[in-house]
C-alpha cells in the first residue's frame, strides 16, 4: 500500500491528557522530570546530541561530565564498582543474564519478578527456577527459598545456577525481601546475585555492597526522574570484565552494550536530575511514613493493603471489596471508579479495576494524598447512597 | 567511597555548546528535531509517559495513534510487512541476528558495515564472513562478492549463512550498493537479506520490497528527526513470527523486544516528526544535487571526494592534501582546522582531522553550504599566505 497524505497527516504533535493530573500509577511517580531535566531535554533533544563530544566511548566523555557521572558519582551512589548506562532495567538484566550464563543454563528468579525478567531469561535461552512467595495476603519471598531452588538446580543438572535475582521491591506488592540473607545464601553456593532495583534505585538508599549483591539494576524512567528509555547497571569488579567485555575487532567497544547505549537527551536528563534524586533518597523515611498514612486512610474505608504490612515502600497493592461491591450495582459497572477519579484529576488506577489495584504514593506529598483519600471517601459515599 | 555533596553538585543542567552551529557531522544532520518534535519532547518527557495509555502492548496503543503508526503508516513508508520500534539501528540488527541465527552460525556482512554490525554479531556469538570492497578511491562493494562469500561459508560449514546484511549507504563513504542485485544473489541461496538503512530511512525513499530485502533497519536519532535512542525494524511477513515471537509465559510480550522498547518521549518525537520526514524523503533529489554541488566546490580547492563519484548521498568522505599540507606547518598543527571552523560557527569535522574527514550536507541548505565552502576557501587562503 502506498503511503497516502491522509495517513501521513494523522501524525504530528499530540497532547498528553493526564500530564497535569495527580498521577498515582507506580510506573509514573518516580519518573517525573525535574525542572533541570526539562531544560536538558530541550537543550539535548536533537538526535543523539551527546555524540558531538564523543571520542569513541560514551562513558569517557569529559565535557559534559559523563565520565565522572558514570565512573565516579554513580558507583558511589549505588555503592558498587563499575557502572554503565543502559536502555532500561530490563536491558540491564538481559545484559547480565546473557553474559553470565550460557544457553541452556539455569538461573533463579523470585516468583514475584517482573515479567521482563522472565522474558529476558527466555531471550537469553535460559531455564528459570523460581522461588515461591507465601501467597495472600503477604506475598512474602522467603530467603531460604533461594537455598531450596539452588539445590534443586544442582540436583537436576549437576551444577549451580549461573545467576540468581531478587526483585527489590517487587512491582506488585512493593515488598522488600531480606536481600542480605539471600545474598549470603547465594554466595554459599557461589551463585552471583542481581538486585532488580527498578522501583528502588533513585527512590530509596541502595548500597549494593552492604546488601551483598553482585549486580544492581536501576530504571531511569521509573525511579530516577529521567526521560526514558534509560537505566543503569552496577557490577562488582569481579564480574565487570565479563559483562563489559570488549569487542575483539573494535577494541574500545563493549559487546554487551552493542558499543553504546543512551547517547542523547535521556542521559542528559538523568544527569540533570541526579542532585535531586540523590537528595530525595535521603528523605526516604518520609515517603514510607506517607505510604503508611495513606494505607491507614484506605483501611478505614474498608480497603486492605496486601504485601508487607506495616509497609516499607510507596508501591502498594489493595484489595477493595467496598469498591468492588459498588461496581456490581453501579451504572457502567466497573468503569465508575476510573471515571470518578478522572473527574477529580486523579490518574493511575487502571480503567476497569475496582477489586484489586496498585498505586504509589511516591513524591505525591501529604496534601495531594489527602485529596486522593478524600476523593475515595466521597466516591464511596456517593455510590453507597445511590445503590 | 561515600557520595559527597561536592560531587553531587557537579551535576545538573549543562549547555550544549554547538546547538546553534551549522553542524555537518553525518551523525547529526538527519536527527535534528522538528518544531513539533520539540513540543512533543516537553509534553511527553516524564519517565515513560506513554505507559499511561498502554493495555499491555505498546504497539497496540490507540490514542495517541501508536498502533496506526507502527502497523499502518510505517509499513507503508518502508514498504515492508511488519514493523516494530526499537532502541536504535544496532538494537534492530541484533534482534534480527539473534533470532534468525543460532550461536556459532555464520552471517555475511559487507566490509563497509558499521562497527555495531560486527559487535552485534559478536554479541549474538556468530561468525562473520565479510564481503570486500574495491579499496581506494571508490570503496565499492561488488554485489557478486555476496555469492562468493555465501559459497565460501557453504564450502567451509556445509550450510548457507543464516543471514546477510548490506549497509545502505555505508557510514564512511556514503556509497549506495546495488541492493537489488545483492538480494537476487542472496535469495538464490535462500539467505535472507537485511538492509541497514541507518543513513537512508528517513532521508531518502526506501522501498524494502522493491529492493528485495527481508529486513529493513532505520535509526530515529540518525535520520528520522527523533530524539534518541530510537530505531525501527521492518520485517517481511515470512520472518515476523521468528523475530517477533511471543513469550511462552507472558503471551502478549515479544521476547526479542524484552516485552517493550521506546515508551516515552523518543517515540512521540518520531511520531511528531513523521509528516516532515516522509515529505523530505520525496525531495531527495535536491539533497543529492546539494551534495554534488558541495563536492565540486571542494574539488576546486583541491579536495577529493572518495566513494561513488558522482555521488548519490549526502554523506561524503574527502581526502584533503591541501589541508594536510597546512597542518604540517601551522601553529598548533592539525588542530587549526577545527578551531578555524569553530570560530565560524561550523561544527562536525572531528578535532585534529585534516587529511581525511567525512561530512554530511543533509538539510543544511544551499546558503549554509555556500558559507561552509567559502569558509574552507578563506581558511586555505589565510594559511597559505602565512606558512
Amino acid at each position: 500500500m502506498e503511503l497516502e497524505d491522509s495517513i501521513i497527516n494523522k501524525f504530528g504533535f499530540f497532547e498528553r491528557g493526564p500530564k497535569n493530573a495527580i498521577n498515582i500509577d507506580p510506573l509514573q511517580t518516580g519518573g517525573k522530570l525535574t525542572e533541570d531535566a526539562r531544560r536538558a531535554l530541550l537543550e539535548w533533544g536533537d538526535g543523539y546530541s551527546v555524540c558531538d563530544f564523543c571520542g569513541g566511548t560514551l562513558d569517557h566523555i569529559k565535557k559534559p561530565p559523563i565520565e565522572e557521572f558514570i565512573h565516579n558519582a554513580m558507583p558511589s551512589f549505588l555503592q558498587t564498582d563499575a557502572v554503565r548506562i543502559t536502555h532500561g532495567a530490563r536491558e540491564s538484566k538481559f545484559m547480565v543474564m546473557h553474559s553470565m550464563a550460557q544457553e541452556g543454563d539455569h538461573i533463579v528468579l523470585d516468583k514475584l519478578a517482573h515479567y521482563s525478567s522472565y522474558v529476558a531469561a527466555q531471550r537469553a535461552r535460559l531455564n528459570v527456577k523460581s522461588v515461591p512467595h507465601s501467597g495472600s495476603p503477604e506475598y512474602k519471598t522467603d530467603a531460604e527459598g533461594y537455598a531450596t531452588a539452588i539445590e534443586e538446580v544442582i540436583r537436576d543438572t549437576g551444577k549451580a545456577p549461573a545467576l540468581a535475582q531478587i526483585t527489590y521491591p517487587d512491582g506488585n506488592y512493593g515488598n522488600l525481601a531480606d536481600v542480605k540473607r539471600i545474598s549470603e545464601i547465594c554466595h554459599v553456593y557461589d551463585v552471583p546475585l542481581m538486585l532488580n532495583g527498578a522501583y528502588s534505585v533513585g527512590r530509596m538508599p541502595i548500597h549494593a555492597k552492604r546488601m551483598g549483591v553482585d549486580f544492581v539494576v536501576g530504571s531511569g524512567h521509573k525511579s530516577m526522574a529521567s526521560s526514558g528509555p534509560i537505566g543503569v547497571l552496577g557490577v562488582r569488579d569481579e564480574y565487570a570484565d565479563i559483562v563489559f567485555r570488549k569487542s575483539p575487532t573494535h577494541k574500545v567497544k563493549e559487546v554487551e552494550l552493542l558499543g553504546c547505549t543512551a547517547r542523547g537527551a535521556t542521559l542528559m536528563t538523568m544527569i540533570a536530575s541526579f542532585p535531586h534524586v540523590v537528595k530525595r533518597t535521603r528523605k526516604w523515611e518520609n515517603e514510607v511514613a506517607d505510604a503508611r498514612w495513606f494505607s491507614s486512610k484506605l483501611k478505614d474505608m474498608g480497603m486492605h493493603q496486601m504485601g508487607d504490612n506495616p509497609h516499607d515502600h510507596d508501591l502498594m497493592f489493595f484489595e477493595a471489596p467496598v469498591l468492588y461491591d459498588i461496581s456490581q450495582k453501579a451504572k457502567k459497572g466497573r468503569y465508575y471508579l476510573y471515571r470518578e477519579l478522572k473527574e477529580r484529576n486523579i490518574h493511575g488506577i487502571k480503567s476497569g479495576l475496582t477489586k484489586y489495584f496498585k498505586l504509589s504514593t511516591y513524591q505525591v506529598g501529604r496534601d495531594s494524598l489527602s485529596y486522593v483519600a478524600d476523593s475515595f471517601e466521597e466516591i464511596i459515599e456517593k455510590y453507597q447512597k445511590m445503590v
